[in-house]
């Protein structure tokens, strides 16, 4: 049995739980969980708040920790490997967008971390809110920063990556002006990334009070986007603006910003719509909005690779098991600089 | 002075008027109009449903005509000379659009060939409904079709670049199945081109009666777009959809469409805005939602060449001047294959 936290019912509190994991495979990497981030997406599916969770419900899918064992067939990774395991677990690995790296367009639908299909009891899987997990190796990273440092390494696994995609897609880089909407837990990341990548970076923030605090992260400048004049005078200047705020909100203001042939790339699904986009502002300058989800098991490599040699971690605060729940009421109220940790050595507690 | 059609007044129909135009600069090019095209453009600014008329407004920009008269500088144009005119007469001619070529984007704003500022009387710019025109030549094209044709080529100047710029931005070509959405004056034309760039093409109608007509244009296959059979039968297979309709409508049915990484384009700005697009399409897919207006001046020369050498001309109905305001009419039903154009020489009577 593997101690675990999670839901057993919608809007319940989280509570210990003992869980299975399967034996592993001649593919499969089994890790000890020495750390794992506390995601929006976690509190949302734990809670009941979208719509299909699978009960028990045990979250978490920014996982770092150590090879215990490892399949005959697994030649990757050996016992003792510091590792990560991010937000898929499986996918059909014969589509085109397996095939290309980018699994997290899988034509048959990635196998989430928690809450995906899985033939392991419970018949779906169980996230990093626990001490082991066993994964195809496919679906394993290698973590190559110091161990101190592991905790912080955690929130790369998703909200790093889920920003490092879409900056390399659309080719983030010197000269160029890159805006990151909504300092939190994903905003953070994009500010480091973006910041490393070369670019000139301009936090947009609703909170005067977040302006030093983002400076700190690696901003070059600081918006408060309710200040119209702080905004007309970025108006038509960025090639590229990362928009990580999923809550419904005005995205014209955005767009406005953007120059000739920019792109505005969404990483938030909204509960509400956003107000729908002007579409004089795209087509008198031809500019774009695109999404953009998670990001491939290669460029997650690539990224974790990236922030050992540059030093890059997130902002977290590391919490115990027992206070996941706080964690969660902190979480909904934006309380957070930028990213909870679980310290999964407290789940033996 | 020139004789002419236009508005003196919002919400009357166009009368005959004299209008007076400059004698040619240095860099002027002096051109007699055959014939030219009615846009739905025309029809909105004239009739003052759009803000910022000036009046007496005489429309049009899908000119085609022969050159009267040259500046002393003027090297590219001869009299005799078969020329066209678009929606654009100058612009800035300075910052990195004009200098890209991409006229249509000046950062000061193009001047439009009517409604632009211009210190010629009666202090904008008069367009196409008319017998003569002066133009600066750097805006001028060049149309090597036979004299025959003459008419059809007109609607390439607006309908043909506003469809040919976002096909070959977004690099339509063989081996791509490409969607046009709207076939009318601009979707008639973007079925021909992306035909005629070699991709396989899907006319997308809200009228099953329209079914062969768009065949006739040269789409592969047409779907029916309120049926929601036929469009799920196209999911996630387009590499590119123009949309056409400046109606608002529900993006959505055709985003889902697109594949991984598509992008469709709008060319219209609607009146009330569509309902806003679903970002979770967006995001599961990273496709993208883009603008696009008209086109530069040497992608518009590059597009009158490729059509020359393919054969390729709108469909029209050749119509006398005075009979322009039934012409209005019969567009505002939707009530025309697919573009009128004027016989200026009935000016004359």
């Amino acid at each position: 049995m593997t101690k675990a936290f999670g839901a057993v019912t919608e809007h319940t509190p989280l509570v210990a739980l003992d869980i299975e994991r399967r034996e592993p495979g001649a593919h499969d990497v089994a890790i000890d969980i020495a750390y794992c981030g506390v995601c929006h997406s976690d509190l949302h599916q734990a809670l009941g708040e979208w719509a299909g969770t699978l009960y028990p419900c045990v979250p978490g899918h920014e996982i770092v920790g150590r090879v215990s064992a490892v399949g005959s067939e697994v030649t990757a990774f050996k016992v003792g490997d510091t590792v990560g395991v991010g937000c898929m677990v499986d996918s059909c690995q014969h589509c085109s967008a397996c095939d290309e790296g980018l699994e997290q367009y899988c034509d048959e639908g990635f196998i989430g971390t928690y809450n995906g299909a899985t033939a392991d009891a419970p018949g779906h899987t169980q996230g990093g809110y626990s001490q082991a997990i066993v994964v195809n190796d496919k679906f394993v990273l290698k973590v190559s920063h110091p161990a101190e440092q592991l905790a912080a390494v955690a929130p790369l696994l998703c909200a790093g990556i889920t920003t490092w995609s879409p900056l390399r897609h659309w080719k983030v880089g010197p000269g160029q002006k890159v805006g990151v909407v909504g300092i939190g837990g994903l905003g953070h990341m994009g500010v480091k990334l973006a910041h490393a990548l070369g670019a000139h970076v301009v936090a947009f923030t609703t909170s005067d009070s977040k302006r030093e605090a983002a400076l700190a992260l690696g901003a070059d400048e600081v918006v408060v986007s309710r200040n119209p004049e702080e905004m007309n005078a970025h108006a038509n200047s960025f090639d590229f603006i990362l928009n990580t705020v999923a809550a419904s909100h005005d995205l014209d203001a955005f767009t406005a910003l953007l120059k000739r042939d920019g792109t505005m790339t969404l990483v938030g699904v909204p509960e509400h719509p956003h107000p729908s986009p002007n579409v004089g502002a795209l087509i008198f300058r031809r500019r774009t909005i695109a999404g953009s989800l998670i990001g491939g098991i290669a460029e997650t490599q690539e990224m974790l690779d990236f922030c050992a040699e540059k030093g890059i971690v997130a902002d977290i605060e590391l919490i115990d098991i027992h206070d996941i729940n706080e964690a969660f009421d902190r979480m909904q109220r934006s309380d957070v600089k930028y990213r909870f940790v679980i310290d999964n050595a407290t789940l033996n507690a």
